[in-house]
């Protein structure tokens, strides 16, 4: 191992498009937590979220955060009208489409339509789920975090109830098999990493 | 796309362990934050953590999770008493003493010492950094939010007040390069994923 030359950079210094662009290259593979939220009257809304990952397991809970400012508002909003919401696992096969359900797109477009998906009720939550997608977790939203002042981000927690997850990609003892998921993970920009070139350590206890 | 026979699991059925073991089989790949701590006497800590992710940019912010159960405790122990901590990229070079690291030691134990690694002060925060990481982050604790009745776990956030970049990763734009950082995501059990296998999407819009 060695040391690297480095840069010293100040947060308060940096433009916040410097400070995005640091953390999205530096936080990285990020797993993405492709959303899906019903609004009030009923209109489904999908959309992924790579600042996502799982905090507990007792309950299981996963958070996401949604950006304040400029997109994704539809899923905040929805979350907080029906405190409800689903995570749908990214996968290879569907990571096209989960792109296509990235863009920017009016309130009543339904993602799920535009991406030529198929969306299938949860039975627990008011949320849509996407068929397509190897595993999907019902989720009771439990708290919203805002973050910054004025906020610019919030965190959104939520209770995962039931997860419906592909039988392909479980072993006898309900462990997720890694090869067969082929999970994506994302990384800055435009890229993405593919799940494949797996390593493994023995813990040291 | 296809869709896929699924077998539908409640959580209130699971033992927690499988749970857990849904939970890190299916929510991958993890980012993996490295932090660094103080104890309130000055001894030093370093562990591993995956429930960890960046949340928002104005101001940077990121959040890990620790159990509050087993183990991790000096790590929480020493954010609620300095109110700071850093975060250090784990990448392919330094995955072996990352892991070394996140063994269970006493609290008097410094995991920088067990593991041959280099602690360098942080600058602004009350922290230790990893010289061999390529980059590090200083982070002032803004918020833990306690997860579950009774808590199972702590999600600690905090504000980047400064980053550390190695020259090499950064192109003149301070964007960050993947194939020279070579990033480690973590993977369910003793698994890892390198980010080698990159691939990109157009965005939509």
């Amino acid at each position: 191992m060695s040391e690297h030359p480095k840069r010293t950079l100040d947060a308060a210094d940096l433009e916040s498009g410097v400070a995005y662009k640091l953390l999205i290259g530096l936080v990285v593979p990020r797993p993405i937590g492709w959303i899906g939220t019903r609004s009030a009257d009923g209109g489904r809304n999908l959309a992924p979220f790579s600042f996502f990952n799982a905090v507990a397991w007792r309950p299981p809970t996963v958070l996401f955060s949604t950006e304040l400012v400029t997109k994704y508002k539809d899923t905040l909003r929805n979350v907080e009208a029906t405190e409800a919401f689903t995570v749908n696992v990214v996968t290879e096969e569907v990571a096209e489409a989960m792109n296509v359900t990235s863009g920017t797109y009016p309130p009543d477009v339904d993602e799920f339509e535009v991406a030529g998906l198929t969306a299938i009720d949860a039975d627990l939550v008011p949320a849509p789920m996407v068929a397509e997608a190897k595993a999907n977790m019902e989720c009771r939203m439990t708290r919203v975090v805002r973050v910054g002042e004025p906020p610019s981000a919030a965190v959104v927690f939520g209770e995962v109830l039931r997860l419906h997850v592909a039988d392909a990609v479980l072993d006898e003892r309900l462990r997720v098999d890694p090869v067969e998921l082929k999970a994506v993970g994302r990384m800055a920009g435009r890229g993405y990493t593919t799940t494949r070139d797996l390593f493994f350590l023995e813990r040291p206890d």
